[in-house]
């Protein structure tokens, strides 16, 4: 099996995880119970919880407990695209290709699913407490991840987006725009990483470098966004070409052109393959992986 | 020191605890932390968190992890005002006399506190595990929270409730009705009790008492607030009177008539008053706080 298979084999795989999780249908609240899994059975990649189950291998874990947190960081991404599409905040109607959640359910429903979903990320990952992973490491990878998911993390970088929305790239400083990429997309993946690390048995010298790892993938990920945003087709991206422009959103392509944009990509991915290979152990897939994500499609 | 200044002093001690839980002023997203903290700000009476210490000290619990958790509930509970106030939801734009947080900072802003809110519940909550108490009680104690938060306690009965609105008294039944009370409200005022039951080391069958006392009075709570909404002044209530039969909500009152909501709230209430007194233990103040949530103004 070439890498592409292998990866398309694995996100099924995710998907099957991820399904044992989502919640049954309901009662008086099933409308609310479809709209999350509607939202989250709307596909992707899978990125996080396939880096957090290969970070998890790369340190030889083996528990069932790494999938509760797979599924609950899928969560967590879903619920941040649900809300961020809301017509308050980017106004999306479609997401890869589909209608978005506010769209179907109506913009009272999507608001509660997102709001459930994060709720359930919750619900889910300390479940992990029923199996039979030591306790203390299912502590720690919970407060990681709600860590990079908060105010210190994703939401912060949402936060700064909304706000420097309409503002012209002279009014943006470099800064700022590090800032909301290495909130609203890179503390995710840093989450995934760590997760997978901790639950793993990382040491705590292991986990500063899976973060940084992660950072660096992670930013590269949002600025090759920002590329195929200007560069990509509506069948790679799954949704509108130049809504960034459209909408006045200053990028890193905007703001130093798409060379460097492309150059920034490389290096910062070098640069994590080669923090990667300071760690001990082997994960081959997990090296390919970060590398395919500075030219992934879709 | 009467019964009412009691509430009054235990209440600032709780608002001094639940300020120290705060985020500190942040950098680009300073914003959002201003939003959650003005939400938070905007007081109550915090029956949650003190039902939860009040239940905590009749298990003669001793240990700061309860302010972790009440902190942590007092967010919740505060996110989904936040959420509820939209204007895709209830569209309110006062609550408690001041102006809500989309009125304030506006619908994307809002919307983000929330978020906010409810991951920095998580967040706080399990910083209980760096405190004195046994790890598996934290453990225990976050799960009922956000369980009883989620889609099948708070979020369950918001979804029912979105959708009941515009509905006639005879399209919606009694059972749904009480469905939405029973997740609205009790389910929080549950895990208030409940968490605070846990953390003091309560046993199985007294986490069940505790959950039936809390339901009753949860929903004697609730058909006291539509009660207030008849009878009350905006004074008292902190919101302009008669907003459930302008926005045509089917509530109890309307659905039972005032005299059956009254008696039903007597009597939901002495039966939790007689279900605390099976448990061991004695706190006169939390008995007293339980009955006084029947007559409550503001």
């Amino acid at each position: 099996m070439g890498f592409e298979e292998e990866v398309k084999a694995r996100a099924a795989a995710i998907d099957e995880i991820i399904e044992s999780f989502l919640a049954e249908e309901g009662d008086y609240q099933s409308t609310v119970i479809e709209a999350m899994n509607y939202s989250i059975r709307g596909g992707g990649k899978r990125i996080r919880p396939m880096l957090m189950q290969e970070t998890y291998r790369l340190f030889g874990g083996n528990s069932v407990a790494i999938e509760y947190f797979m599924a609950a960081i899928e969560m967590i991404h879903t619920y941040s695209l649900v809300h961020d599409d809301l017509p308050c905040m980017d106004d999306d109607e479609y997401r890869r290709g589909r209608k978005t959640t506010h769209a179907v359910y109506g913009e009272a429903m999507a608001t509660l699913a997102g709001d459930a979903l994060l709720n359930f990320a919750a619900e889910t990952a300390l479940g992990a407490f029923d199996t039979d992973i030591e306790k203390e490491r299912v502590g720690k990878a919970a407060r990681i991840m709600f860590n990079k998911s908060g105010i210190y993390g994703m939401i912060g970088g949402q936060t700064a987006d909304v706000e420097a929305e309409g503002k012209s790239a002279g009014e943006i400083k470099e800064e700022l725009l590090t800032y909301i990429h290495e909130n609203k997309t890179a503390a995710l993946i840093e989450a995934s990483m760590m997760v997978g690390g901790v639950l793993g048995g990382c040491n705590n010298v292991q986990l500063n470098t899976l973060e940084k790892i992660a950072r660096n993938v992670g930013l590269a990920f949002q600025i090759q966004d920002d590329i195929l945003d200007v560069t990509g087709t509506f069948e790679e991206l799954g949704k509108p070409i130049g809504s960034d422009e459209r909408n006045g959103k200053v990028t890193y392509v905007s703001i130093h052109g798409l060379e460097k944009a492309k150059a920034d990509v490389e290096a910062l991915s070098k640069e994590a393959i080669m923090l990667l290979h300071t760690l001990e152990g082997d994960n081959p897939f997990l090296e390919e992986l970060l590398l395919s994500m500075i030219d992934r499609r879709k």
